[in-house]
Formats: C-alpha cells, sequence, structure tokens
C-alpha cells in the first residue's frame, strides 16, 4: 500500500491523514466541500478543527464528492455515525472493487442501529471490499502531533487487521490486533455515552472518585452489552474499550465528556451542539444504545439516565441521586 | 456496632474517621505520637494532611501506642504498609478477643511480600479477630468533603463484609461487597506501581492517549499477576481495581502519580519521599510485586521498568522507547 484517500476532514481526519503522510503514504484528504478542501490547501492548516497544527507539505487535497477515488490502496472513513451511510452512498460508485477500507468513525447508524462497519458491507457488498476498524485512546491533537499512543486495529479478516498494524506502525503509534470487530465497534459507540456521564459528574462539581466510579460502572455496563451482543469480554479491558474510555473520561479534549458538563450546567442537547461546534456523538448514539439494550434485555442504568437527561430533560442531579441510592449490593458484572 | 478507633492520622485515616464520625459511630482518630493527637484535638485540623478540612465536634482523639483499645467495635488500619506489623504487634495486647478488623492500607509486607490481611491474621490470631479491607478510588479529600464515591469492602468472611456494608454506606460513600479478598487487595499494591507510570508519562510531556495505554496496558499486568496469585480476574475490573487505577492515575491528588512526574524530572527515589514529605507507597511496593511476579513467572513489563528506574536508575526515557519498541502483537490478557 502506498496512497490513501482519508474520507472526512474533521479533527481526527485530520489528524489521521497527517500521521499516514508521516508513515510515507501519499496521503489525500478529504472534505465535504471543494470550499474547505480548497482552504485546507491555501492555508495547510484546518481553519475549523487542530488549528494549531501545520499540515504537512506532502498532504494534497480533495473534496470527496467529486474526487477520482479509483486510484487509492486504501480509503480511511472519518466522518460523523449520522453521515456515514450517505457519504458510502456518495463515494460508493468511485470505489475500485476489493477496495481497502479502514473506519475510524465512531457510533452506530442511526436508523438501523447497525454497527458502522456493517453499514460499510452492507453499501459496499458489490465491491468486495477488505474491511478494518481503528479505535482506541486517540485524541486527534496529540496523534497529529506526534505523542506516543497506542491503538487497536480490527477486522473479520485478520490477515487484513495484521497487514494494516505492520504499515500503520511508528515509533509514535502502537498499534495491536484484535478479530473481536462486535466489541471493538460496540465499544466505541457506547464509550461516548459513559464519557457523557463522567462530564455530567464533573459539571456538577463532583471529584475524581466520583468519576473513577463512573469509569469502572460504565464499563461494566459496556462490557454486559458487548457480550449480550456477541462480543468478547476482553475487548473491554482493551485499548478500544477501557482505553479509550479512560481517555474520554478524563481529557480536556474530549467534547463527548464536555458536552456532559455543559448539560449539568442546564445546557439543552441543541445548546450544546451549538457550543462545541463539533459533532458530539454521544448525543445520537445514547438512545440507539437503549434500544439495543431493551431488545437484548441488558441493564445499563448509567446509558437509561443519560438517555433520560437527553429526551425527557430529567436533571442531571436527580440522575446522580438515582444512581448513589440503589440498594447495596455485591459488585456485579 | 457504635464505637470505632481509627488507627493512624495519616490523611486516608483522618478523612475516614470523619467519614465515621458522619455516620454516627463514637470515633476516636489515633496518632502514633501523643503531641500530634494533642494538637489534633486543639486545632481540629491536621496539621500535615489536608489542613483545610475542618474535623468534626464529634471527633475524639487519642495516641495508640497508649491507648485503651479494648472498648471499642471497630478497629481500623490506616497506616502505612512498611509499619503494619510494627503497629500490629504495638496494639495487639490491648485488643479485645474476636476484635472486627477494617483495613485501608494498602502495600504488601516489606519483608515477606504478604498481603496485609495476612499479616493481620497473622498477628492477632489468638484473637480470632473479624478481619475485612476496604479499597477503591477513594481520594481522601473527597471522601472527607462528602463527594460523591464508591468503594468495596472484602472478607473472607462475607456475612462480615455485607454488615459493614451496611454500616458504613451513606448517600456520599456507595460500598460495594465483593468476597475476592486476595483480588482486592492485589489490586490495590499494584495499582500504585501503575500510578507510577503513568505520573511518568505526564512528567515527560506526554498527553491522554499515553496515560490511557498505560493505564489499560497497566490493568491487564495487575489482572494476570493477580490471577497467577489466585485472585479472581472480576476483581481487577472493578472499583478496587479499574476504578482505584483510574482516580489514582488521572488525579491531581495522587501521591504515587506525582512521584512519576517526579522521577521523570531527574528527581531520585529519596528526594522524592522528600519532596512529597508522605509515604509513597509504590516506591516500597514495586521491587515486592516484582518479586512476586518472578515466583509465578508472570511478565509485567511495565512493573518491570518502574523497578529498574527505581533500583538502577534506569532513564525514565528508556523505559518508554523500550515500551513502545516491543514487536507489534495482538492485544494479550
Amino acid at each position: 500500500m502506498r496512497t490513501a484517500a482519508v474520507i472526512g476532514s474533521g479533527s481526527w481526519g485530520t489528524a489521521f491523514a497527517t500521521h499516514l503522510a508521516g508513515l510515507g503514504f501519499d496521503t489525500v484528504l478529504m472534505a465535504r466541500r471543494r470550499e474547505l478542501s480548497d482552504k485546507l490547501r491555501r492555508h495547510a492548516t484546518n481553519p475549523e478543527y487542530l488549528q494549531v497544527l501545520t499540515l504537512p507539505e506532502a498532504l494534497a487535497y480533495d473534496c470527496y464528492a467529486e474526487a477520482d477515488l479509483s486510484g487509492f490502496d486504501l480509503v480511511v472513513l472519518a466522518v460523523p455515525s449520522r453521515f456515514y451511510r450517505s457519504v458510502l452512498r456518495t463515494i460508493k460508485e468511485r470505489l475500485s472493487a476489493r477496495v481497502c477500507v479502514l473506519s475510524l468513525s465512531k457510533g452506530l447508524d442511526p436508523d438501523s442501529c447497525m454497527r458502522l462497519s456493517r453499514v460499510a458491507e452492507d453499501e459496499l457488498q458489490s465491491l468486495r471490499p477488505s474491511i478494518a476498524v481503528l479505535s482506541g485512546p486517540n485524541h486527534a491533537e496529540e496523534v497529529a502531533f506526534g505523542q506516543p499512543s497506542a491503538t487497536v486495529v480490527s477486522s473479520v479478516d485478520m490477515e487484513y487487521a495484521r497487514r494494516l498494524q505492520q504499515l500503520l506502525s511508528d515509533e509514535h503509534l502502537r498499534v495491536y490486533a484484535n478479530a473481536d470487530l462486535v466489541g471493538v465497534e460496540l465499544a466505541a459507540a457506547v464509550k461516548n455515552v459513559i464519557a457523557l456521564a463522567a462530564g455530567m459528574s464533573d459539571g456538577l462539581g463532583y471529584g475524581d472518585n466520583a468519576r473513577a466510579a463512573v469509569v469502572t460502572r460504565g464499563l461494566a455496563e459496556m462490557s454486559r452489552f458487548g457480550t449480550a451482543l456477541g462480543a468478547q469480554a476482553r475487548t473491554f479491558s482493551g485499548l478500544s474499550g477501557l482505553g479509550d474510555l479512560v481517555a474520554t473520561c478524563t481529557s480536556r479534549h474530549s467534547r463527548n465528556r464536555l458536552a456532559g458538563e455543559l448539560l449539568a450546567q442546564g445546557y439543552t442537547p441543541a445548546q450544546v451542539e451549538h457550543e462545541i461546534h463539533m459533532v458530539v456523538e454521544s448525543l445520537t448514539v445514547a438512545p440507539l444504545v437503549l434500544r439495543l439494550a431493551g431488545d437484548a434485555s441488558v441493564a445499563m442504568p448509567i446509558t437509561e439516565n443519560v438517555a433520560a437527561v437527553l429526551a425527557e430533560g430529567k436533571s442531571v442531579e436527580q440522575c446522580v441521586n438515582d444512581l448513589m441510592s440503589r440498594a447495596p449490593r455485591d459488585e456485579d458484572w
């Protein structure tokens, strides 16, 4: 593999394109609109995200709505979950057969509740693509600046996952392979909901103890959910489960955590996305996770409370009181 | 139970005595020296720890080297691991038969590498005591100020653990019971070593991604170690494992994390304890964990690197390079 197209010029797409260029890939970062890709080229920075990052000279730019995508060895998907299917429909006619896809998006399809790799399989099936996902504790800012990070690549085709592992690793980014695609994707979806809850705790002025309890009980809830849907429990203890959860719940960079903080301060969900200026995946995914959990009869008290704040305007204080005053019990998984 | 003696007036002993007084226990906080217990009484603050906390009026003070301990329903041990056995030897003649002991200390006995509840059993066996340990993500400051926290009480006698769970819970502190005493104690010992590594990463200027990777791989290492020594794996995913690890690795309050930061800045271990003015359990426990891991043939790459920094003055940069450049692999547990 020598050439890569990164579909989506948000912060993670921009950071990952920078990483690929650093690895020696001929990389094209593709924005939704021509106007934005022109701006990226002109300024060698992304005016909307990661403004402090100077984009590498080797990076090229294009618009994914129009670009010829047939010649790329690797196509990287870095678009919000809510646009995932529509972007695939936009680009699929321009992809080659047996295209190598790597998906960076986290969430679930809002209409079908499907995992995103399933959506890609579904939309691209006539092309017989290779599909992998990459997920882990990877704040875009830090990967872009080459700070040490670790991540997971997962695919049902482990040969493909291991090939990507070799190609994407360098001294800054350590890549692990994991065959449990279901677990990796479900963890990535649910962790943003738990991060929202952690942010709510922060927003109420609570401390590190409360946040650590949210992380721990949240991981238990993620793991119960995932295993009920066919995932391996241990994936949730790995980089794409616990690792990403910890990074998202404790970082100043995390928009999902910040969203919870704003909700605790009385913002509505609509005001939160307006304030943050970026897609906040947890706002979309919380009710989807709850729907799947209901179908599978999995108890998810934290997710239920988050969804109640989002849908019914339940107060954040009331959520914490409800969670703290449940009957005493043994630790359960 | 109505009366409690807290042995040890460090930050956690002081905070827990405050919690017990709030629950309505007639509580005596006991310092090592008469001079200090007099100071506590006179100022209603602890001059050495938690200085901003005004101690509750209901709290009484005494010196555990001399006090009559025979009348207390509950004796709480909150002394550093390195003094644990000697403190028990000091007080045991003054304890009643069938005394109820709750241990808050974290670490291993430096001479024997024994878990601390085993040391208590050993020293107090003629009294046939009930012994439980309490462990979780519980920064003393936050518990003292009644911020929401969750924790675990564990004992081989689950009836005793459940009794304590009922007695120690309130709307601020949610207590879970866990029968895996071995896991709870080993997690508490090893998490400080991992927190030291997380602090080293912070001290090198690395970010949330690197720290999340340390937490994740650290938990894997803790869990391998614990299960090899007879613990249940799921305890490591609970509040006394993951929960405490997250709180310790991400908090500004954590002295073990701070110790790692100072080591990365070139301080020696001796300078670190001098600078922090408190016992840093990880400095004592790292070589003990490594010794037990060697006996059980468990690989602990993070602990090995921490121990090499402490014992041989290996550079922190070299540790990170060694950990990042290991051969690519699948996620393993």
